[in-house]
């Protein structure tokens, strides 16, 4: 399969390593970026991610057989009604959204119904960096993408993203968005607003300064992603919200249960609740799921 | 300072390791190692991690000039009322407990008053191993140690203990028990007990299974810590109840607040607790503290 124009919309990390995994993979003709950051487009540009580029969506997309979002979540139905305007009628549209259910909610306001070519997809990937000079072609490498196509997704489309995402070395699976959201609140989500609000409630405390001081691997462990951006997070918590809060009830429901425990001095309860968890984790460990950071 | 013998109570991870880094450093004459696993024992033994041991503490202390005890704090009184019986008048008593007031309060109830030769302890490191296979003279170099000695501690056991961990390559720090078990109850404790609780509920969604398939980088991070040693967790926790208890409190209350943010949609609220963490921890590890796992 040989697609002749992708545009990438959004050209840093996701959607420059995106390009260049494709390109490596020969399956595209010529690459065109858009954004707002014209710096980095022209960044772009000179590293070779893209051929050309616009800072206008319409003009971007015109000629474009894929449509690639790669920005925050928030500014879908904004990029959707740009891309609506312009795009062929053929055009296959997919996203790299950390949230589902919200990017399509934002194409049915746009479409009125969500387009038989539109094929909402999440990479689990990424690293701390951004910008396009942080992308690289062997980020998918061994990663799992979730795609969640509709009732009414095209065969066709559906066949040509998961061919790509392949190409770039990724597994792909498919589920409902709903569930990705659900699946993906539980495992990124609602640890990142844990991490954030350990950290800031440390931060907090008359004894800060000592706490971090006497912190060790395991703290940083823990809290490596409220190194995060509070920005995209920020976008990712509102954008999942509903899932989000539902797992953030059901994990505060629980820790009342082990503060209990604490309170009465019940051992067995905790060493009950430790040993499930490390039985759990360790199995997960040795499973040998390979999903990098996200 | 050349000490002629040592007795390691608990010839594990962090007792070998200090055995072997002291007797690097050629500041000890003879190790000797008591615990209740003789597999173990014989295994120090083979390695030279000892000279010679001893199931019985009353005679593996009784020509001790240093007993360092690297057992869980649980059993700190039990092991304290043999060392009491047959230990030299001025042999130095020192540890490497997660804990320290309840381990002063073990001493207390032992000794009626805590002998001035006794200096607590407590190493900030550590791996996910266990056993004396696992230990190395390096396991504390750039580490922090954490002493906590009492009002009445003898100076120049105070110094001997501090020399000898510095001979280990620690950077030795004195403080407060109480401070210690607040400190390390915010930093180390209260993330334990989060990344099991977390695992715990997620292993009980439906979802499970594709929970854990479909978790990156981020989520093993965060819930690294949650394949920790059950028994020694619930046995830190207990232990450290009170300070434990107070930091969750603070870290529950702060969540709510967060949750409450996210049912209103406050995105600046998300935004401004994301920001403060970010800065935060970037700060913390822009300092260099360098204190491994624990």
């Amino acid at each position: 399969m040989k697609i002749k124009q992708l545009t990438i919309i959004g050209v840093g990390l996701i959607g420059g390593s995106f390009a260049r995994a494709i390109r490596s993979a020969g399956m595209i003709e010529k690459i065109i970026g858009c954004g707002r950051n014209t710096q980095n487009l022209e960044k772009a540009l000179a590293l070779g991610v893209i051929d050309d580029f616009y800072l206008d969506i319409q003009s971007a997309v015109k000629q474009a057989d894929l449509i690639f979002i790669a920005t925050p979540v928030c500014s879908f139905q904004q990029i959707l009604t740009e891309v609506k305007e312009a795009m062929k009628a053929d055009a296959i549209i997919t996203d790299a959204g950390s949230t589902k259910s919200s990017v399509i909610a934002a194409a049915k306001a746009v479409f009125t119904e969500v387009p038989e070519n539109f094929i909402p997809g999440h990479p689990i990937a990424g690293t701390e960096n951004s910008g396009v000079e942080a992308s690289f072609a062997e980020l998918y490498q061994d990663h799992r993408v979730i795609l969640t196509p509709l009732e009414n997704s095209n065969a066709s489309a559906l066949e040509c993203v998961q061919e790509l995402w392949e190409a770039a070395g990724a597994k792909v699976v498919t589920m409902t968005a709903q569930h990705h959201d659900l699946v993906l609140a539980a495992t990124s989500h609602l640890p990142h607003l844990l991490a954030f609000s350990l950290v800031n409630t440390l931060t907090t405390l008359d004894e800060k300064q000592e706490i971090f001081e006497n912190a060790a691997g395991g703290f940083r462990d823990f809290t490596r992603i409220a190194s995060s951006d509070p920005v995209m997070w920020q976008d990712i918590c509102l954008a999942n919200r509903d899932a989000l809060l539902e797992h953030l009830d059901h994990f505060s429901h629980d820790l009342q249960e082990l503060r209990s425990a604490l309170v009465k001095g019940d051992g067995e309860k905790l060493k009950a609740v430790f040993t499930r968890a490390k039985q759990s984790r360790d199995s997960f460990m040795n499973s040998g799921s390979n999903n990098d950071k996200k």
